[in-house]
C-alpha cells in the first residue's frame, strides 16, 4: 500500500532520532531550561532575522493555537478566521474552551482577504450595537493554509495593515510552514513572518519531528506570563529537551528547509503524474497537500493500492480528495503510484 | 417624540409596581424561597399544563441562555443556533465564555429547518474526523425569533424529533413568547412548548416585568444542579422575590396573555398604518416586531417625530428597519403615527 | 417575629419605589444609556472626589465580583482573598468559573493583613517554581468584611503599597459599603477608597435599593471593554434605566449614608441589649452585623419570636449566630426582642 | 556532578528508544488508532485485571489532571484535594481555567484521609447555605502522593466507600505510579487500584518513557465524549503510535515494574547512605522520593558535588531537600555519593 493520506504518517527524521539516542541519559533540567532549547531558539532566532524574538516549544498545533490566543486576548474579544480555518472546524472547540469565540470569515481557496476583513470590521464598528458584541482581537490565518495555499507577502502586509488600523493581533499558524517556505515562487520567507505578524509558529510535527511546534514572538513583552500560561494549558512538556534537540536538529545545516523542499519536489513530481493521468485539480496548490477530483474508475483503480483522504462528495461519483506528500515521501512511491494510474 | 424602537423601553405594567410598592417591607427568605416564588411557579406549572416542572426564575436574557446552554451541555459539545440566533450574534460572546460554541447554520426569517438540521446532522457523523470537532448537544431557537417569525407547532415537532433521533436538548429562546403566544393563527400554546422542548423560557423583561425570565424544565431532574449554576452565573437574585412578585401577577387573571394580546393588536394596526402608507415589508412578521423598508423620504417624514431601529442598509437610500409595539404602546400613539405618514 | 437574619429581607427605600413609580411610563434607551444612569454616575463621582472615574451599574453580588476579576486578571493570574473571603466560599465557583484561582490566605477576623500579603508575596517569588503556579495579579478585600470588621485607612494604604510593590490590583467588595462608611471612628470615606483602590463596588442590594451595585473605577482605562464583558457575564440589565434611578436616588441629600447612619444606630442600640441580655460577643463588629453566642436557653428564649442566622455550633449547645440591622430595621422592633430577652 | 533532583532528567529507557528507531518509518493513521496504540491498551487490561477498561493516552501530567476533571464534573461541582496536591498548587491553576475550584483539605504527609474527608462532606452538607457553594464532584488523590507516600489497599477503600456514600468520582494521580506499585510492603496493585476508582492513571513521563500518562476508565462509558475532550484540551498527539509504542514497550515483559523496582531498589540503598550520614528524615517515603533535612556542614560538602531540590527552609541553615531515583539512576553514582558524605 502507497500512503499519500496525509503529511503525520511517519516518525521523525533520522536525525532527530539519532540526536535523541545520543543525548538520551544526558541530565538536564526539564520544561525547557536546557541547553538543547537554548541553542534551538537562538537558532531560530537567527533564522528570522529576529535576535530579540521570544520563542516557546509547544508540543502540537490545536494546544498552540489555544494557548496563544488565550494568551493574547482580552477576555471580551474573539480572534477572526476564515471558517475554513483548522480552529473553526477541527480543533473540537479549543479555542472557544478558553472562553473565546471565532468570528468566522468567508474564504478565498482557505485564505482571508485583507479587503474583506477591512470591510468587515468598517461594518462592524458602524453597527450601533457592536458593543453588544464579542470585539474583534485577532485575525488568525494559517500558511499553507487548509487548502496548501499561500499568502503572497503583499497579502500578509495588507493584513498587517488591517490589524494596526484596528488595533488587532495577526497570528499564523504555520503547522506545515516548512512546506510554504520551499515552495515554489513564494516571496514569503520567515524574515517576512516575523516583520508582519505578532506572532507564528514554525511546524515541526508535519515537518519532519516526532512532534512540537515553535512558538515565534517577534517582538518582546507580546505575552506576558506565557510560559505559566503554557503550564496552566497543560503544554508544558516536562523533559523540554526532547523539543530543543528536535528543533535544535531542524534548524542545523538548513534541515528544516532542505526536507521541505524535498516535500515539494515530490509534490510537483505528484501533481505532474497525476494531471497526466487526467485528474482534475479541485484547486490549485503550490505546496505539498495536493486536491484533485478522483472519478469512480480512477478510485477503483487505487483501491487497496494506494491510501488517501477523501475530502469532499461532489456528486455522481466524483470525489474530492486529497494527497499529501512530506519529508518521508519516497521517490519510488511515485514511481509506483505513477505505473498504477497508467493502467486505466 | 413617538418611540418604536423596541419592548422594553418602559418600566413594568402598573400592577407589577402595585404588587410591589403592597409587598415592599415585609419580611422574606432570599434567593427564591418565598412565597412569591412559591406561588408563581405554581400558576406557571398549571399554565403549562405541567405539574412537575421545574422552575427557575432569572433576571435577563443572556445570562439565561448561557447559564441553561452552560447546564445542559458536556465540555466537549457545542449549541446549534440559525447564524442569526441571539446567542451567535448579539450575547457578546456569552455561550463561549461557558466554553461551548455556537453550531451556526443558515436561517430562514430567522428560523432553523427540521429537514436542514438533520441533513446537517447526517453530514455531520459522516465525516471520518467529526470526533475532532464539536459535538452538536443542543439545539438553540428563539420563538418568536429575531425577525419576530414564529415557527408552528408541526415546525416544532419536527425539531423535537431530530433532536430525540441525534440525543440533542431543545431550548427555546422565549424572550418574546408571549407576542408569540398572542400571534393571530398561532397554533403554538405553553403545552405544546412544554412537550417539545426540553427547557424553554417565558420572557418578562420584554413583556410587562421590570425584569424577568421564567425557565421551565417541563421534566424534572433535567439539569441538576441548576440552582447551584445559576448562582455561579451571577444570574441568583438576592431578593429572589422580586421575580416571584412579577412572574406571580403575570400570570394572576391571564395578565401575561392579555398584554401580549394587546401589543398584537397594536402591531396589526400598525402593519395597516405602514402598509397604507406605501411602504414595503421586509419580512412577514406575525408578531410585535415589524420589519418594513422606508425610502429616503418616508426616513425624512419621520425624522425627529418617530424613533425606530434601524436595521439593514440596502442600498440606494433605502433602510430595513423595526417598528415594535408592547404591552406599552398606545392607540394614540398609532394614531399620531398615522397622521404623520399622511403628510407624505 | 422579629427577622434579624440578613440585610436583604425586605425590598427598597420608599423614594426608590416612588421614582420608580414615577418614572415607570417614561421611554428611554437601554442598557445604561440613559439619563438617569448619567446623573446618578455624576452624583457617585461627586461623591468619591473622582471626576474621572468609570462607573458601571451590575446587578448583584456574585456577578459583579466575577465581572471585575475576570476583566482585570490575565488568563495566568489568580486573586488573593481571606479564606472567609465571599468569593472562596459563597459564590459558588464563580471566580473559577471564569478561569482564575482564588489564592486563599488566612484571616484575621475576616481581614487581610498587609504584612503577612507582603510576606506571602516574598514567599512566593523566593520558591524556585513559582512559574509553574497561579501568579497573583489582584488583592481581593470586603469591608465591611464577612465578619462584620472594617479595615482602617491605613491599613487599606498598607494594602495599597504591596499591591503596588507587586504590581497587583486592589479590589474592594463593598456589598455592604454604606454601613461601613457610616460605622463609628471608622476614618475610611469614599474618597479613601478612591485613592486605595484600582476597583471597588458601592453596594446597594444591602444598602436600600432593591437590587444594584455601583462598579467604580477611579483611575480611566483601567479596564477597557469592561461594558462588553459586562454584557457577556449576563450582567447588563437591559432596562438599565432601574439601576440608574436607584443610585440616583440614593445619592440624592445623602439619602445612601442617612439609611446606613441609621443601621449602625439600630446596630449599637442592639449590641446594648445583647450584652445586657449576657451574650458574650464571638468577635467585635463595628457594623451592621453583629456576631454573638447564644445558650441553650437563650435559644429556646427566642425560637418561635427572633429569628437570626445560625453561624456556627460551638459545642455544649452553644450556638454562634448572626443578628443583622438595616436601613429598614425599626426600633420597635429592638424594644420588642430586649422584652423577650429580659424574660430569661 | 551527580543528579538526584528529580525523576526526569534523562530520556527514556533504551528500549523505547530501540522501538521508535524501528517504527520510524511505518505509516500508520494518526491520533491512536494504530496498532501499537492498541496492542498497549490490551497490556494495560490485562495488567489491570480489567477486559472492558477505556484506556487514553495523554502527553503530560497536568494536562491529564485538567482533561480528567473537566471530563468527569458538572460546571458546578468542584474537585476535592489535599492542599499540598499536584493540582491545588504546581500546575499554574489548569483546574480552574476548566472552570472548577479545587477544594483544598488539610493532608497527612500528602494524603488525604477517608475520616477527614467524610466529616468534610457532613458538614458541608448540614450547612444551610451549601448550594451557594461549589459541589463536591471529585476526590483526587496522588499514590505514590508529592512527599512519596503511598495509601495502604484499606485507605482506597475507605475513600472508595465515602466516594459512593456522597456520589463522588475517585480519581488517582499516579504520575509515580510505578514506584508506589514497587515500594516494599504496599498492597496496592493495579487491580486494586482499578477496583477503587473511577479512574486514575499509569504514569509514562517519570517511570521510563520519554513522555506519556496512560489514562484508565475501569468501567465502560465514564467519561463519554472523552476523545474529543482530549483534542479540546490540545492533548492529543497527531503522531499517536509514539505513545502506543513507549506503553507497548514498559507493558511488555514487565518492563514497567522492573524499571521502578530498580529506582526502589535504590531509593533504599540511599535512605541507607543518606541515614548513615547522620541526615535525619524530613518524613517517611517508601518509594524513589526521599525527603531529607541537610545542615550547613553537609550542604557545602555536596556543593558543586551532588545536585537535589531544596525544598523547604526550616531555620538555623537547616534545609529539606528531596533525593530521587528513578529508572536511570545508577548503582556507582550512590557510591560516589557515599564517599562525598563519609568526607565530613
Amino acid at each position: 500500500m502507497l500512503y499519500f493520506n496525509c503529511d503525520y504518517m511517519e516518525g521523525a527524521h533520522p536525525k532527530i532520532l539519532e540526536r535523541l539516542a545520543e543525548t538520551n541519559l544526558d541530565h538536564t533540567l526539564g520544561y525547557g531550561e536546557d541547553p538543547y532549547c537554548l541553542s534551538a531558539k537562538e537558532k531560530i532566532r537567527l533564522a528570522c532575522g529576529c535576535p530579540e524574538a521570544e520563542i516557546f516549544f509547544l508540543i502540537g498545533g490545536t494546544q498552540t493555537n489555544a494557548t496563544v490566543i488565550k494568551g493574547l486576548l482580552r477576555p471580551y474579544e474573539g480572534v477572526i478566521a476564515a471558517e475554513t480555518g483548522h480552529i473553526n472546524v477541527h480543533e473540537a472547540g479549543a479555542v472557544e474552551a478558553t472562553g473565546h469565540k471565532v468570528l468566522a470569515l468567508p474564504h478565498r481557496d482557505g485564505k482571508l482577504d485583507a479587503g474583506e476583513v477591512r470591510s468587515w470590521l468598517e461594518a462592524f464598528y458602524r453597527d450601533g450595537s457592536c458593543t453588544h458584541m464579542v470585539q474583534p482581537g485577532m485575525v488568525y490565518i494559517s500558511h499553507p493554509t487548509e487548502f496548501g495555499t499561500l499568502y503572497t507577502k503583499s497579502e500578509l502586509e495588507g493584513l498587517k495593515s488591517v490589524c494596526a488600523d484596528y488595533g488587532l493581533k495577526l497570528f499564523l499558524d504555520g503547522a506545515r510552514l516548512g512546506y510554504g517556505l520551499a515552495a515554489k515562487g513564494t516571496d514569503v520567507t520567515l524574515e517576512v513572518l516575523a516583520r508582519c505578524c505578532d506572532v507564528f509558529y514554525i511546524g515541526g510535527t508535519k515537518v519532519g519531528a516526532l512532534f512540537g511546534e515553535a512558538v515565534v514572538f517577534p517582538k518582546k513583552g507580546t505575552a506576558p506570563g506565557f510560559f505559566t500560561l503554557v503550564k496552566q494549558q497543560g503544554a508544558l512538556l516536562a523533559k523540554g529537551r526532547l523539543l530543543g534537540i528536535q528543533f535544535d536538529t531542524l534548524f542545523t545545516d538548513g534541515l528544516y528547509f532542505k526536507i521541505s523542499a524535498h516535500a515539494i519536489e515530490m509534490a510537483e513530481r505528484l501533481k505532474g503524474i497525476l494531471d497526466r493521468a487526467g485528474c482534475s485539480f479541485w484547486l490549485d496548490s503550490p505546496t505539498n497537500q495536493q486536491f484533485v477530483v478522483l472519478g469512480k474508475e480512477q478510485q477503483k483503480a487505487l483501491e487497496g493500492k494506494v491510501s488517501y483522504e477523501p475530502w469532499e462528495e461532489l456528486g455522481d461519483g466524483k470525489l474530492a480528495v486529497r494527497f499529501a506528500t512530506s519529508w518521508a515521501t519516497r521517490r519510488e512511491d511515485l514511481d509506483r503510484l505513477e505505473e498504477i494510474l497508467e493502467t486505466i
